[in-house]
Parts: C-alpha cells; structure tokens; sequence
C-alpha cells in the first residue's frame, strides 16, 4: 500500500519542488535584476535561488530517500550513498548561497550576520554539518560501532526534520525581509502589494507548504521502513 | 512509562512557553514605550504580546491536553471540554491581537495585509477559525454523527500541526520585520546589532525551539492516547 501512496505524493512534491526553484529564480530575474557575481545585488540574487535549491528542495528529496518503498529490501548500501550524495550535494549549494550574501555584504560594506533570518540560517547550516559529519562517521565508516549506530540513529532522524524546520523558518523570514529591502518609497513599496510582493509572498506560502508536506511524510509511520528490517540496518554495511 | 515522561516534558515546555510571553512583555515594555490601547505604537505592542501568548503558548498547551496520560481513562469529556476552552481562550486572545494590530495600522493611514508575515498570519487566524467550528459541531454537539467524527478525527489532528507551523512562521517573521521597521538610522541600526535586536532575535529561536517542541510532543507515537480506546472516543460524548 505504501508503494501505491508513497511514490504519487513524491510526485506531487518533486512538482512543489520545482515550482519553489523556478519561482525563486524568476523572481531573482524579473524583478531583481538577474544574476551575476560580481559583489553587485546580482550577486546576492544567487543567495535565495542556492538555498531555496539546496537547502529546501535537494535536502526535501534526500531526506525522503528511506522512504521509497523499493529502498527497504535488498541492501542497504546504495540507499546510503544516495543519501549521502544528494545531501552533499545540497551542501555544496548552501555553502555557494553562503558565498553569495556574504561576498555582496562584504563588497558593500553591510555588516554580517545581525538579523532574525540569518541567525536562524546560520543555525541550519552549522547543525547540517554537523549532520552529515556524524552521519557519515555512524553510517558509512565501516568501523564505527554498532552501539553508535543505534543510539545515533534516532537523534539523527530527529534533527533531519528540525534542519528543515530552521531551513524553512530563514526562508520565509529572509523573502519578508528582502521584500521591504527592496520595494522602498524609491521603487513602489511593499505596501502597495506590487505584483512583485504578490509573487514573492505567494513564493513564501509555497515553500512553507512543500517543507511541512516534506515533514509531514516523514512523520508518516506507514511509510517508515519496516521495524523488523532495523536490526539488519544498524550493522556496519560498509564490511 | 509515559506518565513518567511527558510531564517533566511538560514543566520544561510550560517554562519555555512562560518564557516566551514574558520576553515579549519585556521586549515592547523595554524598548518600544509599553502599552496603551489609543492607535500609537503602544497599542501595536500589544500584537506580539496577545498573538505569542495566544496563538502560540496557549494554544500549545491546548493542543496537548490529550497527551496527558491521565485523560486516557475515564471520561473523555472533561478533557474535550478542557481542550476547547483552552483554544477559544487562545482565539479570544488571537482575535485582540488582530484588533490591536488593525487598530494601529488605521490610525496611522498603513495599509493591512501585505507583508508575507501578515499572510502567514491570517491563513493561521482563518485556519484556527475553520478548525474550532468543526471541532465544536464534530466533536461537542451530541448529535453529531460517529461517521463524521471517524473521518473527521484525523484532518483535526493533522491542521491542529499545520496552525501551530502557521504561528510559528508568521512570530518569526514578524519579529524580523518589526526589528528592521524599528532599528534604523534614526536610533541604532539592526545592523549593529543593538541590545535590543539580540534579545529579540534570542525571543525568536526561542519561540521556534518552543513551538518545534510541541510538534515533536503532539508527533510522539508513546504519547498518543492509545488506539483500544479510540472507538469508545468517537462516541457523542455528550448524549
């Protein structure tokens, strides 16, 4: 049965997905200017199509991985990889975001690191490395003890889905503050609810739907691997 | 097992939750000029105030009230009634916290509803509403049929999560966006990290730490009520 529910509603959410990216790409192009990386706020445009892509979307489908029922039998090991991939891949899309801001803040003198939004970014980076670290040295290093796998595992899975919580709470934040950045007196403001804020807030309630739809399906128990098959996976499969 | 642990799990989020009203009490009592109820920034401090006690602690606690292992025996009515005092006082406070925010915004000639925390917001406020209606008419009224209860069980419990998400990404949000609308040039810009924006950016993972608690109590599998006792449940409690 979870084969038949499971792979539609992936299907749903690779579309949301998609629909996150391109949304934040267009956005980034029609109304902000483009991209470029040169320090400019064509630099910056990078930052939310990165973390948008890697942080919300790329981590969405990585952590869904256990979650295809085609992935509870047989080995474990290319499952594994799988996931480790498509989070190392997602890394390496935060870290450009990272670059991204950083490089436009420091080309323009803005100072780092002070608001909400990139406290609570930050905060989602350092406990994704932090994740993939430890997920790689508990699950993948074939020494490593079978006692540090089963006590790892549910901490582990616990913060996968709070990583997308912090993940999901700077999105919104940094797309409300990026708004009242740039829809000034100078342009037409924010207030006047342009079609540019329309889009973008719309932007805002989409990712919060396909990140709580993501949570939502990893909560789900029928759609957890089987208990039964838990021994089998907490054995060093890297022998 | 789980008498032992949800109520020490209870103490520490009744503290989390305590603290979260007092440190946005002390926020606009501190920094932005206290309270009156006469269209300055001093009734639109009252928003934060009403929508974190409100929308966010009070109804946590509401939303955990069949977690408590006591109200698994005997009568569930006390407890249904419980749960649904506590949510309307949560809205009650709710519906104040909109007056306190609509009342300000008109007589200062500021538009409503444009920013995306006012978005997040009223989807919260709207999906509250629908949400207490239909647990009343499904839940409370004695004549309401066992087929609509059975159907209806699982959709509560599912947007009982999804309104908490709501709250905790329209707080968020608007902490940041009231940080930047307050801290300019004219004062100490939120760039410069003032006393002010640290407190209120420490409020803000606050409230997500609190409310990312309760989602992760209300999504505990040894917390539920167990499923024996579910039919007896979906009874009209009140005939």
């Amino acid at each position: 049965m979870p084969t038949f529910q499971f792979l539609p509603f992936s299907a749903l959410l690779g579309t949301l997905g998609l629909l996150c990216v391109v949304f934040t790409g267009f956005w980034s192009q029609h109304w902000r200017g483009g991209f470029a990386w040169d320090g400019s706020t064509k630099m910056f445009n990078w930052h939310p199509v990165f973390m948008v892509t890697g942080m919300l979307v790329l981590y969405g489908a990585a952590v869904l991985v256990y979650r295809v029922p085609s992935s509870w039998a047989g080995p474990k090991l290319p499952w594994k990889l799988l996931h480790a991939a498509l989070t190392l891949a997602a890394f390496v899309l935060v870290v450009l975001g990272l670059v991204a801001v950083f490089g436009f803040h420091n080309a323009q003198g803005t100072p780092n690191m002070y608001s909400l939004h990139s406290w609570l970014g930050l905060a989602a980076v350092l406990f994704f490395s932090c994740q993939w670290l430890m997920g790689f040295a508990a699950f993948l290093l074939p020494w490593s003890p079978a006692w540090l796998r089963i006590i790892y595992k549910p901490i582990h899975v616990f913060f996968g889905s709070i990583i997308l919580a912090l993940a999901m709470a700077a999105s919104i934040s940094g797309i409300n503050e990026k708004l009242f950045f740039s829809l000034t007196n100078k342009t037409v403001p924010y207030a006047k609810l342009p079609p540019e804020a329309w889009f973008a807030n719309s932007l805002g309630m989409l990712i919060l739907v396909f990140g709580l739809l993501v949570l939502w399906a990893l909560a789900m128990p029928a759609w957890k691997r089987p208990e039964s098959e838990s021994l089998e996976a907490r054995q060093p499969l890297l022998h």
